[in-house]
């Protein structure tokens, strides 16, 4: 029902993307600009919950009041946060250079940036590279490549994907995105990390608003790094309405392009997962038979984000205690005496936890084999009703430790 | 006003203490027995709000409900939590054996645990242990060390204190007390690690219930080390009405015994701070001119608990946007073109950030300097009210994750 597709942004016919080295970061692709060829189209915006909004959210917000955009500029290197009137002011010269080189109004352009907070943007160098990007931008997959690329920061892998889905009249809706995550990963409820969403859908404003806000939900408000939310995160999904769907409304939602938006952000969510910094394993955590969505969510979430169970997986430590303790303090309803937990890789699989009672010696020893694999799921059921949820997350490594420990001075 | 006495729990006359070797650990002491010795007196409890209670805390509220404790039995090695019925049975043992060994009833006894969850207490060395201490029991200030010594874990220091005031009519109130820390650390709400106080205050129950969560609310409730809320923590207070001050209740509150407390319990919440694993910075963080006490302390404690700030630190990296980024999702209410920050430690002093304005390269130059110091303050001036709170804890370390990933398997 779900056909994956080539590359990510420029998989959507109708969109044009780019990555260039403009001089933020001492070197690499760092602005990327994506135009959309029919102008002004349908679009929405997911924002970070921090108290502190950097400038391009602040800008973007406004902007999206009118719920249409033709372009979308971002920036690495340098987030533009608590930066004041004067960050302000520069990522609307963002938007402005961007909206002149494209040939469309200032308020039809997105903004966002990631990088170091409380320093300002080299305005100049961004400026040029707007230009030099209009210049290169294109609709191969290698320019759908390089606008994601020049988003990312300490990310060691580029953040895309593209799919397909049928729509209930027989015609294709494809979905295309780009992401960046790394560090302070920990989005909050309206918000992500920076994302963006391209589709064809045939659909309202508000449709794409409310099927974009479900998709977050289950995917990038699933993941976390380091719990640390950002001042920057930003999420746009823009729909240029070439697919022959019927439309899509906020009254009438698509389950099928539901499913197919659920699909391109899960899947860049558990990019976002695999590549925290200095993460040596992806774990996903699944809830099982929860009392209720709300409790399915925190439980998971909570699971993947305490410190104490991701330094055990770093070290092939299956110390389900912690587990134990992570679920007991995440808020859900549970009786402890019925809940079990077991370690999932890809070749192996073994209980840790039946109906309340830790499994023998022996069972740890074979945890011990499944935690050699990269990729694993700690697998947890209440027992307490019918609903799940799944969150993802990353080890916590002397490595992240020692990331983070320099990333200012350098 | 607040005299500092040498000691801890057996700095208050009527109390008597001591630590064994019962061999729950493979080496060191492990087992602490505390009697009093006019019998069951008035005592109050606090307990972790992790839905996961430990058999230990369990049995404690439940023995709490008389209002009344002649001795408290504590040991570490082992957590006796997520152990089902056989846990609350061992716990129940514990208090038995104690009650037996001190000619009182099982109820007056308290009793706390700490160390690996999901493993079962060796309970006959543990009973032996009991009958060791109920010989060793003395009021010396070694014995009142080695019971303090007793439950610790990963603990590199002991954490004792005590101290006296006078109160309104001129008669002296002494308090003693003795806590543990090291990991698993964030104390929530009704809570903490493991947290003994003795008094020789004349004080009802009620009375003494309502000062001890007073006390926890700014002492042991804002001490962070890695957001992971343990499923034992556990404070007692026992006050033994020896001092001949006028009876404090609930409604007649005494101002001066909650100075003495907050300061006892204080000095016990900055040694666990400074004695986070793998800790080599202790930091406070003190926020001022917050709109709401509730804004104070979200604000402190979510700069306190930050992965990245901790890491940063960790590093001598004085990265104020991650002090930000914390401030902005702690859900406390300011303007961020406000606030300022200030690294400062016992020998230097450096702004960070002045009314919004981050600060130029060379003050970023001395904050490093700052860094160099192993006990630095983050003064944050919100500049939104009147309130001000203060927080505890310590810098992530690449030592932290290497301890913790392997506590489980050694």
């Amino acid at each position: 029902m779900i056909e994956e597709e080539k590359g990510g942004l420029t998989a959507v016919t109708g969109f044009r993307a780019t990555g260039v080295e403009s001089g933020i970061k001492e070197e690499g692709l760092d602005l990327m600009l994506l135009s959309s060829e029919r102008g002004a189209i349908p679009a929405a915006g997911l924002f970070t919950s921090n108290n502190v909004k950097a400038a391009p959210v602040q800008v973007s917000q406004n902007n999206l009041e009118n719920q249409e955009l033709g372009a979308i500029v971002a920036n690495s290197g340098c987030a533009n946060s608590f930066t004041g009137r004067e960050g302000i002011r520069k990522a609307r010269q963002m938007t402005q250079t961007t909206a002149e080189a494209l040939n469309i109004k200032q308020e039809e352009v997105g903004v966002a940036s990631t990088g170091l907070i409380g320093s300002q943007l080299p305005i100049e160098k961004v400026k040029e590279g707007i230009k030099e990007a209009k210049k290169k931008i294109s609709n191969s997959w290698e320019a759908g490549t390089k606008a994601a690329k020049a988003i990312t920061t300490t990310d060691t892998e580029v953040k895309e994907k593209a799919a397909r889905v049928k729509t209930d009249n027989g015609s294709d809706i494809k979905i295309g995105g780009a992401a960046k995550g790394a560090g302070m990963i920990h989005p909050d409820l309206h918000a992500t990390m920076i994302g963006i969403i391209v589709t064809d859908a045939n659909i309202t404003p508000a449709g794409l608003r409310f099927h974009l806000q479900k998709a977050a939900d289950q995917s990038f408000n699933m993941t976390t790094i380091d719990k640390d939310t950002s001042t920057n995160d930003t999420v746009f999904a823009l729909a240029n309405g070439i697919a022959e769907n019927e439309k899509i409304t906020k009254k009438e939602p698509s389950e099928k392009f539901q499913k197919g938006l659920n699909y391109v952000t899960r899947e860049l969510a558990k990019m976002i997962a695999k590549d925290g910094e200095g993460s040596k394993h992806f774990i996903e955590v699944r809830v099982e038979g929860a009392g209720s969505k709300e409790d399915a969510k925190k439980a998971a979430r909570s699971v993947a984000g305490s410190n104490l169970v991701k330094a055990a997986i770093s070290g092939k430590d299956p110390n389900f205690g912690r587990m134990v303790a992570a679920l007991g303090y995440s808020g859900a309803e549970f009786t402890p005496s019925r809940i079990s937990i077991s370690l999932i890789g890809e070749e192996r699989e073994t209980p840790l936890v039946l109906k309340g009672e830790p499994l023998p010696e022996d069972s740890i020893d074979e945890a011990v084999q499944v935690l050699e694999e990269e990729e694993i799921q700690i697998y947890i059921d209440l027992d307490q009703g019918g609903e799940s949820a799944v969150a993802w997350g990353c080890d916590l490594t002397e490595e992240y430790v020692e990331m983070n420990s320099r990333y200012f001075k350098t």
